[in-house]
């Protein structure tokens, strides 16, 4: 799996990777069929006789949150054939009636053995759509080894597996709107390839097909859904007329990057040209062998009435829960579609965490971050993420903008950077101020600002009347803390109450007054490589990045976390030479190596800075040294460890 | 790789499974292209900086005898780009000039970075090609990404890779003989898939195109060999004009099964059909899915002047390594070219050896075992062999035999079942006799045999002149035995000098009288899986067996082993009671589980049959208990552990 580095992020190539081992493999698009499909296989598994692996797009779909009906246990039992789990059951090794299975076996028979299986696979398509018919009469949610959507007589026809079947399917509606003839073909079963279905569901007017594979297998002749479209219709024509459609294969979304509504309409585009090319990339720009296609980026599908808003946090800080909550409530309360989707990197706690919620009176088949510029609402809370980050940026034109800030609604305007407050100009944002800490923390709720900023956003965004709304968010607050006693619900009710009467609501600024420009994030010193790649990367651009700036044989600098200062500590441990035993247990445990241990001799002091702190080294064998202990503040977590690990007592804390 | 069972043996599925991680891939098809390819590789992974995998079949060419051009350390050093190698020491990680590879990526850049590999991808076969070029020109043996041969204006080709490839070309050439218009294309460089140089190796003539796959991977469109060249035609065909040949996909071999001219020939003569199947298998009976072609096994490829040999021995018993000792005396000393391969199951110790022979003054291209019915030249160098196995039914009408047999000549033809003797007299066998365990006994060899056999061998089968084959024996035997001391070298030579006394050479036979058959190996009463599968793997006839018969879950019966009673054991160990002190140590370590202990009331010996051994068990728990350890004659192998490891002494022996 790990190519030029480690990803634990979401393609097919791992699915891809065991395609040969005979396994039937199921390929769900979104959260709905990820459960319906795990029933299927479930059940077609007992009578196809072959082992089933169902995937789905790992996050993309896995770590989404959306509606879904429930396969409940009734429709489960009603799903497993009585006969065929009985014939399962009997055919378990069982010392009752003892066989071997997996015996070693010689060039006499083995080739013979190996295709006594041949049955097995060519009976499991059409077993499998009995299964899947079953499921439809049952559930009344009908699926098909393969589905095809769009034109009847379209032309231009994509095949694709996973959850970009549900931007390719929205793309390809909204062009035939406009007079396109466009085709999408999702394909649930992979293995065993149902080539007759395939050949089936295509329309006889396709001239052109793009194939699109979730993986990359360099020094292939294409990628394998690539490989085996071509290699379907090159055995499988003969039935539907021998029509020869040209076939490209393309690649996307590999390592989890985003697939966009602009991205499939770049692939239907590509096909409309008279020598689309082969082996194409979509999603990057690859400016060295030049196969990637051009993306329009202002083509977006947005559902009228779907809300689009995005949460600016900290990872741990509360955020994500909140917003797991607040889907909750508007799903289930106003009875609305929704969508969260939560973006972390792999720094984990003390990262940026951005929330992508969207709700509306469609259901929402988005698989995708909400794009740039298209946010009907923004907050941030953490006010250090609005000049380190393009947060204001990501607002549509008339935007409610919810800050935390700490400075009141008169001093806000001055503590923005010229950036900040030209996004605010441009967009006509509507900006509400709360100091969420402050009000955490008359509360008695310390930081926990997550109540405070939940509020606010039902506050403002509308979605709920205002008075609902915060019944709502109090019910939730029973639930959530009830366990926690009654003093705690108390003070998120409070809280609750509270935050209205801090919260806000500017008027719209006109003009861009600061004098200063937000700071650079890597300062001139830096390599060339730290700001043509690191430093975009840390400002959140990194898939603007073209290839050509990416090392191509894994190899990267060392030494380059020393410009990315994360400062995240908000208590730094603090070092007391009386105190030390000088037994190092603190630097070997802080895991980021902030705790530096040094001896040396005496005479070196002199030209020590004011406030250096020093002991004597504890050694025999080195008199006239010593001993320092050195934190790096900006490396610094907080997290404790240190402190922890610490044998030293203060006797006189001791004491009291 | 284990599917209906575990198969240690050759095929295509192990390199298959790792074609999509990237590796460049290099095949070779026999011991001399295995050397050469080596070479290559290591040179081409510098140049391309692509890790290499070179493969070549498993058994068929890595246990193949054969003669080959020695690459030596001068050449080596040659192919080696001093300046690559320079390069790649220069990349290696290395602390004075410290990098990181093996980061965690994030998508932002995950895509991207993956996509920065395709120039290496781009250039490597045309770099591979220059490596091929420049090894050409300092061995002489020119290679290429991929071989035609053949027709110049073929209308049907074979696409294989592989020790197959051999057998295809000389197939091809008979019938091209025969006015029939076939090519092959060999692969060598299978990825980077070398579209370019196979869509300029094919003839424009070429109408239909055979790819046969060495693996199976159920529920595909077919195997990957076929994908690659049906994706290659279709992607790459318009530099060729547009051409669309027919194209079928077919497994073979798999398992290490024979591949031999006669498949290859069924294979052209689907192609000439006017819709050859697709998906079809050669080398097996398919009675369940028809997929299997018909062969016409009286079709074979033998080379005049090539003398086929044939030499049944037991695992152990030396005949293999006196086989492999005559190859060298005949490589080396009369000019002719040689080739050896070995049979054994895996039993192993004990079990049956066919060591398969060829020598001739042509180079010997035939990676397939001697067809039955074709050897020239026959030795059973174990009497009990002849009844058990259709060894005399090996050889070819006129062929010499030479038999190790305990009875004098004017006794050897009674000893024969009808079988045996209608082999000799419809074949017309030239029979020689020599009882060479008599012999070696003599020279104090004790069952050493294989210096007597080798001997006969080589006076009997007018190789090489009798006096000059004696001289090459004896200089072997000095070479092998010397360190072990004269008087070992000396009794060799004394056997080889008395061997030509023993040697019988008997008369044509010209009437089978033997009144009895062969004994059936399985008695009547075994159940019918045993008559019909079991039975018919034990007799060496495996291949002969339809799908159908094979169990298509890895499902066997058990408790089968039954009836394959091997009785291998030339000396069994003699239980003492009267030493024994039950430990039951022999009971443990027996590796077939042939000797058993038990313990019963000293009652149950009334009705024990004469000769029952039995001692009082030594347990206070268990008083009036008798003890006896039992032996399974027929299934001990005489390996001696229990002996080794019984920890009683007799007292007796040990004053002695």
């Amino acid at each position: 799996m790990a190519t030029g580095g480690l990803s634990i992020f979401g393609d097919h190539s791992d699915v891809m990777a065991v395609r040969q081992t005979g396994f039937a493999m199921l390929a769900s698009s979104n959260v709905q069929e990820a459960q319906d499909m795990a029933c299927i296989a479930h059940a077609a598994t007992l009578e196809t006789r072959l082992p089933f692996l169902h995937f789905f797009d790992g996050f993309r779909s896995s770590h989404e949150i959306n509606q879904l009906e429930i396969v409940n246990d009734a429709l489960l039992k009603e799903m497993l054939d009585p006969k065929a789990l009985a014939a399962f059951y009997q055919r378990a090794l069982n010392p009752e009636h003892p066989v071997i299975r997996g015996t070693a076996q010689n060039p006499d028979v083995y080739f013979q053995t190996r295709e006594s299986v041949n049955s097995h696979y060519l009976a499991a398509p059409d077993l499998v759509q009995r299964v899947m018919d079953r499921f439809a009469s049952l559930s009344g949610r009908s699926y098909h080894l393969v589905d095809y959507y769009g034109h009847p007589h379209a032309t231009e026809i994509i095949v694709v597996m996973g959850s970009a079947a549900e931007t390719v399917i929205e793309t390809c509606k909204k062009l035939n709107e406009s007079g396109r003839r466009t085709g999408v073909l999702v394909l649930h079963l992979y293995r065993p390839f149902p080539v007759h279905a395939i050949v089936q569901a295509l329309p006889l007017s396709v001239e052109k097909i793009a194939v699109l594979d979730r993986t990359k297998e360099p020094g292939s002749t294409g990628e394998p859904l690539f490989q085996d479209i071509v290699t379907a219709l090159a055995t499988g024509t003969p039935s539907i007329g021998g029509i020869h459609p040209r076939i490209i294969g393309g690649r996307y979304g590999i390592g989890s990057k985003e697939f966009t509504p602009a991205m499939a309409k770049a692939v239907f585009d590509e096909l409309q040209r008279p020598e689309p090319r082969n082996s194409f990339t979509v999603g990057i720009q690859d400016d060295v062998t030049r196969m990637s296609l051009d993306v329009d980026e202002t083509f977006q599908l947005q559902d009228e009435g779907t809300i689009n808003a995005l949460f600016y946090g900290l990872g741990s800080d509360g955020t994500v829960g909140a917003n797991k909550n607040t889907i909750k409530i508007i799903g289930t309360e106003t009875g609305q579609f929704v969508q969260g989707y939560f973006v972390y990197d792999s720094k984990k706690s003390g990262a940026v965490t951005v929330s992508h919620l969207r709700f509306g009176p469609k259901a929402i088949r988005a698989p995708y971050l909400i794009p740039c510029g298209s946010a009907q609402f923004v907050a941030c809370h953490q006010w250090e993420m609005l000049e380190k980050n393009e947060v204001l940026e990501q607002a549509a034109p008339g935007a409610i903008c919810l800050i935390n800030s700490p400075y009141p609604p008169e001093r806000f305007w001055d503590h923005l950077s010229r950036e900040s407050q030209k996004a605010i100009v441009d967009r006509q944002l509507r900006i509400h101020l709360i100091d969420a800490y402050a009000v955490a923390r008359e509360c008695g709720m310390g930081g926990r600002i997550n109540t405070v900023m939940q509020t606010c956003f039902f506050a403002i965004s509308g979605v709920l009347p205002r008075e609902e709304a915060i019944a709502q968010i109090k019910k939730a607050i029973e639930k959530t803390y009830a366990r926690k006693g009654r003093a705690v619900v108390q003070k998120n009710f409070e809280a609750v109450d509270r935050t209205l009467e801090h919260l806000h609501s500017l008027p719209l600024f006109e003009k861009v007054e600061a004098s200063y420009s937000r700071t650079q994030m890597i300062p001139p010193e830096a390599e060339t490589f730290v700001h043509q790649v690191t430093g975009i990367m840390m400002a959140g651009k990194g898939d603007q990045l073209p290839v050509s700036l990416l090392p191509n044989d894994g190899t990267w600098p060392l030494n380059t976390s020393r410009w990315e200062k994360r400062n995240l500590a908000v208590e730094l441990p603090l070092w007391d030479p009386s105190l030390c035993i000088q037994c190092n247990k603190c630097a070997l445990v802080c895991p980021h190596a902030c705790l530096r241990a040094k001896f040396y001799p005496e005479s070196e002091l002199a030209q020590a800075p004011e406030g250096f702190k020093s002991a004597p080294f504890r050694s025999r064998e080195h008199p006239a040294h010593h001993y320092t202990l050195q934190l790096a503040p900006e490396d610094c977590t907080g997290c404790g460890l240190c402190i922890q690990v610490c044998p030293a007592k203060d006797k006189k804390q001791s004491q009291a």
